[in-house]
């Protein structure tokens, strides 16, 4: 089996990218060479060529929005997770993650690969911590088994946090926050409780021949990433990203493509440097970032300070963002939240390409103006981020001429020479 | 009558002087020189020392955010405003403007400032509008006699458009939105239809011999701020940034605070530029601004633009936020909306003070991050920003060791060798 990167290596060019250089309204050829180069992915599992819709993501194009769902062992019902798949897919999530960790987890993902027409990625060391019976039994060859089974089912891309190293472990002694990320907590526990290496990093070949296979995108896991601001870009966090770049370089080597995570809880003014050392560590691999979050006391509002932080991340380069909830360090999101974490996350997505020049994106609000100007009420809903919300906010009968919210008083009008 | 600048000027401490360098924890000097020098003002109407709230604005302060409320002809409720009034307070406003353009706004402005205990805010140039029979026929005789109405009343800050000149409107020829500012499109169709000069530029003396008897601070309106991203920064904009820089000056020279206002429609790339202008060009003036918004189709969603854009200029120095809620652009905002508008320019304003060292603003993400570690719930609810979200949001009974969102998945507890 070939991967979307060989062929770009080769320079042949896939149906997938056909696609992608039509909806970014890039040339094709110059798509093909930034594959190749590992500045854009096109997450799609061969299983998948026929079902998933294609989607790039990395330098150039649209910034991208993820949205996660997944049982958990509180609150395991798969239907409900698939409502929300629903909802995210219905917002524009550009793709989703089923992060599952709740009862079958083998089943909950297959169901939602039936109706997931957009990438799908998983976290499999999830799956492989529920399946051992204790965390020292955790080995490559259960996490290497879950791999393989998510790969054969269609998942189109894997998180894989084999940036944590042990050299790693004392520079988190200073941090306030610890380590946050899940998957990065049990692996640092089992590497200190087995004094052994991160068995990701070890046997990061053995993974590498799996996902070639199926040609799954790696998301290259930030395990390290900081819990609270005081935390960003501290060594600990730098020394994974290093380490993720050489790991990307020898993914690719191997044909794979790669997106590399990023943080996480990070103060305004060092978000450009974030999105500046991943690019310059991991040879501009695409950067997929959680937020990032530029304070941490926005409990019940992470999807807002998610919003800035993201939008500065993006304008800065960041390709991908995935959303944060209203629930984001406090509980499990419901419908609601998940369609407010996608559209706010879309929103810091088309600022951030407004800054970074993306076809199409400032024509968009260009549109948005004209209508204004015009006092063109339906249209304006047409070039309006969400029309679903518009459509309940703006009531049909007060599409007309007489805006609902000045009246005779509107600016637009008075200086066009009417109202008054 | 004195001011609070004259006496800042003469080294003179007043209670509010005291008041707020208490509240900021900043030296009272420090404070009480950068009043003389313009870079902060208290607004206080003179009337009103004893029942405002003393509230600095400006350099080195905690960035303020403001919640506009106010009658309509189309939905003129004083009830209903009031309403609005207790909800922007109690989520944490810091000033309040009344826009009322409804009936009676002298009633209206009245019961306001009967209840409203931090700085209230006008334009009068709304209520001189709507008292006169024809735009042709306002003037500056009827424009100060509502002036002196607001400042009897209590007033404790005027939005007076006075720097919009005739030089500025051949540079409006080239903007896509023209002028979206309601006092400003108003004085321009006065100005071309009288074919004179702005009456607010020409008679600003008038102005200041009103607002310095009663220590009204003045907040210079930007009546040609950028109603698209397209048009931001543009000629017309700064034409009118450096009168008003000029027309600061002239104020201060009378004993008048002053603040000026800011943009609008800005993208992210431009908002620091935008501050670091008016800065220059306003001699260090407090920087008052509304967004920005760095997009122009969130229509439903202006608050979160507004929270990126509000985030960012805070971070680069300007100083007040008036918020945006989900109603902006298409109607009016009812008290949810006006709840959430505050919230969201809180976050905005916090990681601001957060890029701009404030005193105080980043201990508390500390805090939240050490109870966040002890996953001390009760802590984490006391360190929030908006504590009665989280209340709705974590219920008492999850307030335990037992994480409702990962249980004993809890990244934090298996670091620390617990759950698992």
């Amino acid at each position: 089996m070939t991967t979307q990167l060989k062929e770009a290596v080769n320079g042949n060019l896939t149906p997938q990218m056909q696609s992608v250089a039509e909806t970014e309204r890039i040339p094709i050829d110059k798509l093909c060479e930034a594959i190749a180069q590992g500045k854009i992915v096109i997450p799609v599992n061969n299983n998948r060529l026929e079902i998933c819709k294609p989607v790039g993501i990395g330098e150039g194009l649209r910034t991208k929005v993820n949205a996660n769902i997944g049982t958990s062992p509180q609150k395991s019902d798969t239907g409900r997770e698939l409502s929300k798949l629903k909802v995210a897919i219905d917002a524009g999530a550009d793709t989703m993650m089923d992060l599952s960790t709740g009862e079958d987890i083998d089943s909950t993902r297959k169901k939602i690969l039936e109706v997931c027409n957009i990438p799908l990625g998983t976290v499999p060391i999830y799956q492989a911590m529920r399946e051992t019976a204790s965390l020292r039994d955790m080995d490559i060859g259960g996490f290497l088994d879950v791999l393989r089974r998510h790969a054969e089912d269609g998942v189109d891309f894997v998180t894989i946090h084999a940036g944590i190293t042990r050299p790693a472990l004392p520079l988190l002694e200073n941090r306030k926050m610890g380590v946050v990320s899940r998957g990065g907590s049990f692996l640092i526990r089992w590497m200190r409780e087995k004094n052994q290496e991160n068995f990701l990093y070890e046997y990061f070949d053995e993974i590498l021949d799996v996902v070639v296979e199926y040609d799954l995108c790696l998301s290259l896991g930030d395990g390290l990433r900081p819990g609270c601001i005081d935390d960003a870009t501290d060594e600990a966090q730098l020394h994974e990203l290093k380490i993720l770049g050489d790991l990307a370089a020898r993914a690719r080597c191997a044909g794979v493509q790669v997106m590399i995570e990023g943080p996480g809880h990070v103060p305004i003014g060092q978000i450009r440097k974030n999105v500046e050392l991943e690019k310059e560590f991991c040879q501009g691999a695409p950067f997929y970032v959680l937020g990032p979050l530029p304070t941490d006391i926005a409990a019940g509002y992470d999807h807002v300070a998610g919003a800035v932080g993201g939008a500065l991340a993006a304008g800065a380069g960041a390709d991908f963002l995935c959303y944060l909830t209203p629930r984001e360090h406090i509980g499990l999101p419901d419908e609601q939240d998940v369609r407010e974490g996608v559209v706010f996350a879309r929103i810091a997505a088309h600022i951030g390409d407004i800054e970074k020049n993306i076809p199409g994106a400032r024509e968009r609000d260009q549109k948005m103006s004209e209508a204004r100007v015009k006092r063109d009420w339906v249209k304006m809903g047409q070039y309006a981020l969400d029309q679903q919300r518009y459509d309940e906010l703006v009531k049909l009968e007060d599409r007309t001429d007489k805006c609902s919210m000045c009246g005779e008083l509107c600016a637009v009008k008075v200086y066009q020479g009417e109202g008054g």
